[in-house]
C-alpha cells in the first residue's frame, strides 16, 4: 500500500496507473474508519483493479460552531485498516496541499443543498461540492463509491457529476447499522453509554416511517410526525428534522404513495449530531 | 479534421489520444471565428500535439434579455478556418447534449463575479464557469488557451482550475485588434459603419487611462475618469463602466502605482456590448 500526501505524487501514481492499463476505483473519506467504509472498500474492491482511498477531514464543509478541531482522527489505526483490505493507494494530504489559499470557486446545489441537512448546516455542501471536485480532478477515478448513509451527499455528488461531465461513475453503498439498527459513523465515538442506547430512536423512527409508508398513508406530514414522535419519545435526543421527501429531488412529495422517497432524520444526543435515513420504494399497486 | 457532436464521440477520441501518447491543447470558443480565435489556435499548436477547437453558444451564460438566439453561427465558415489552421478536432455538440436537463449545480465566484461585467450581466460567470468545468471533464486538454479580450473571464477560469485542481494548464493569448485599435469580437459583426468608428473610443481610453498610470496618478477613481471622459466624448456609445482595478483581485486598489492593474471598459453601441480592457504592469521605481 501507497500513502501519498502531495497532488504531485497522486498525479504521478495515478499516471503510472494509467499507463499500465489499471482502473481506478475511489474512496473518500474523512478517516476514523469503521466498517461502513470498509464496505465501500470492498466495493471499490469489485469495481476497480486499483483502491485508492483518501482520507482529509475537509475544512470546508465544517461550520465555524461544529466539530472540525475535535473531528476524530487515526491515520495509523485507518492505514492498519486500509492496508489489511489490500487497499493499493492512500491520499491523506495535509490541508495546506488541498487549500493552498482560500479558495474563491464556490459549488452550490440551488433547492438541494438547502434541506435536510443543508438547512442545518449552511456551507457544508458546498465544502463536499468543493472537496470531492477537487478529489475527482487529482485522483481521476474511473468509479468512485460513496455511502447511503449520506443520502444527500451521495445524490449531490451524483448531480454535480452529471452536470460537470466528471468522466467517473458514482457508486452508492447501504448503510452498515450495529446489531441495533444503529448506523455506523465516526460521530458515534462521541456517545456516552446512555446517548448510545438513546440513538437507537433514529432506525425505529425510519422503521415506523416505513411502516406508515407501507400501510397507504399518502401524506408526507403524516408520516414525518410518525418519525417526529418516535424521536421525541426519547428523552436524550432532541429532533432536528425528520422529513419525507422525493429520493430524486429532496422535495415534499404531494403523495407519498408516488415515486420513490427518502425517509431521514437527524437529532442531537448531547453535542453529537446523529443522522439516518431510508430509501422507500412503495410496493406497486 | 475530425467534427465530433457527441460526449461520448469526444471521449473516445480523446482516449485514443492518450493512448498514442498525444498531448492535447484545447481553445474553447462560441464559434463566429475571426483573427482573435485563430491566435488562440495557433498558440494551441505550439502548446499541444493535437488541437482541439469546441464550438458551442452556451445558453447558460447568456442572461433572458441577452444576445443567445441572435448571437452568430457559421459552423460551416467556422470549419473551413479551422481545417486550414491544421486542428485536430473539433467539438461542436447541441445544446440537448450538453444539457440533457436544467442543471441544479451552480459554480459561483464569490467578491469576482459581480464587478465589472459581472454587474452587468448577472449569471452570465456562473454559466461560463459551469460550461468550461463540464468543457475540460469531456475534452481533458492538457492546456486550454483563452483570450485576453475577456480578462475577467480568464482570471476567473484561472481561479476555477486551481481551486478545483483541474489538471489543465491556463494560457492566456493577448487581444488581436483591427488596425485602428478595436479589439477583435464575434459581437462586432453586429456593428452598422457608424458604430464601427465610434466603438475605437473604448481602445483610445484605454490609451489614455494607461498614459495617466505611467504619470504616477495614484487614485484609481481619477483614471477611470479619464477613461469615462474618452468614451462619453463619443456620442453613438453608452458607458457601462470604465474600471482601474487589481489585476489579481478586481478591486479597487488603495494606490494605482502599486501592483499589476487591468484598465477594463464596457459600452454600448445601439444594442451592441463591447468591451475592451488594458493589463498594465507600473515601470519599478
Amino acid at each position: 500500500m501507497e500513502v501519498v500526501t502531495t497532488i504531485a505524487e497522486a498525479r504521478s501514481r495515478r499516471q503510472l496507473d494509467r499507463e499500465e492499463g489499471r482502473s481506478v476505483a475511489f474512496v473518500p473519506t474523512m478517516g476514523a474508519l469503521h466498517a461502513g467504509h470498509l464496505a465501500l472498500v470492498r466495493r471499490a474492491r469489485e469495481l476497480g483493479r486499483c483502491v485508492w482511498v483518501s482520507i482529509f477531514v475537509n475544512p470546508t464543509q465544517f461550520g465555524p460552531s461544529e466539530d472540525f478541531e475535535r473531528y476524530p482522527r487515526d491515520l495509523a489505526g485507518d492505514s492498519a485498516l486500509l492496508r489489511s483490505e489490500r487497499v493499493d493507494v492512500v491520499f491523506a494530504p495535509p490541508v495546506t496541499e488541498l487549500y493552498p489559499r482560500p479558495p474563491v470557486v464556490r459549488v452550490a446545489f440551488p433547492g438541494l443543498d438547502d434541506v435536510l441537512c443543508g438547512a442545518q448546516r449552511a456551507g457544508h455542501f458546498a465544502g463536499v461540492g468543493l472537496v470531492v471536485a477537487k478529489l475527482f480532478n487529482i485522483v481521476q477515478p474511473d468509479v468512485a463509491v460513496f455511502g447511503q448513509k449520506d443520502a444527500q451527499q451521495a445524490l449531490l455528488i451524483q448531480r454535480l457529476t452529471a452536470d460537470l461531465d466528471f468522466p467517473v461513475a458514482v457508486e452508492v453503498v447501504p448503510t452498515v447499522r450495529e446489531a441495533d439498527g444503529l448506523a455506523l459513523s465516526s460521530r458515534n465515538a462521541y456517545l456516552s453509554a446512555d446517548e448510545r442506547r438513546a440513538s437507537t430512536a433514529l432506525y425505529r423512527a425510519l422503521h415506523r416511517g416505513r411502516e406508515a409508508v407501507e400501510a397507504g398513508e399518502r401524506d408526507p406530514a403524516r408520516i414525518e410526525a410518525v418519525m417526529a414522535d418516535e424521536i421525541a419519545s426519547e428523552p436524550l435526543l432532541r429532533l432536528e428534522y425528520a422529513r419525507c421527501v422525493g429520493a430524486d429531488d429532496l422535495a415534499s412529495p404531494p403523495d407519498a404513495t408516488r415515486g420513490p422517497l427518502l425517509l431521514a432524520v437527524a437529532a442531537r444526543a448531547g453535542t453529537t449530531r446523529l443522522i439516518d435515513n431510508l430509501p422507500v420504494r412503495r410496493p406497486g399497486p
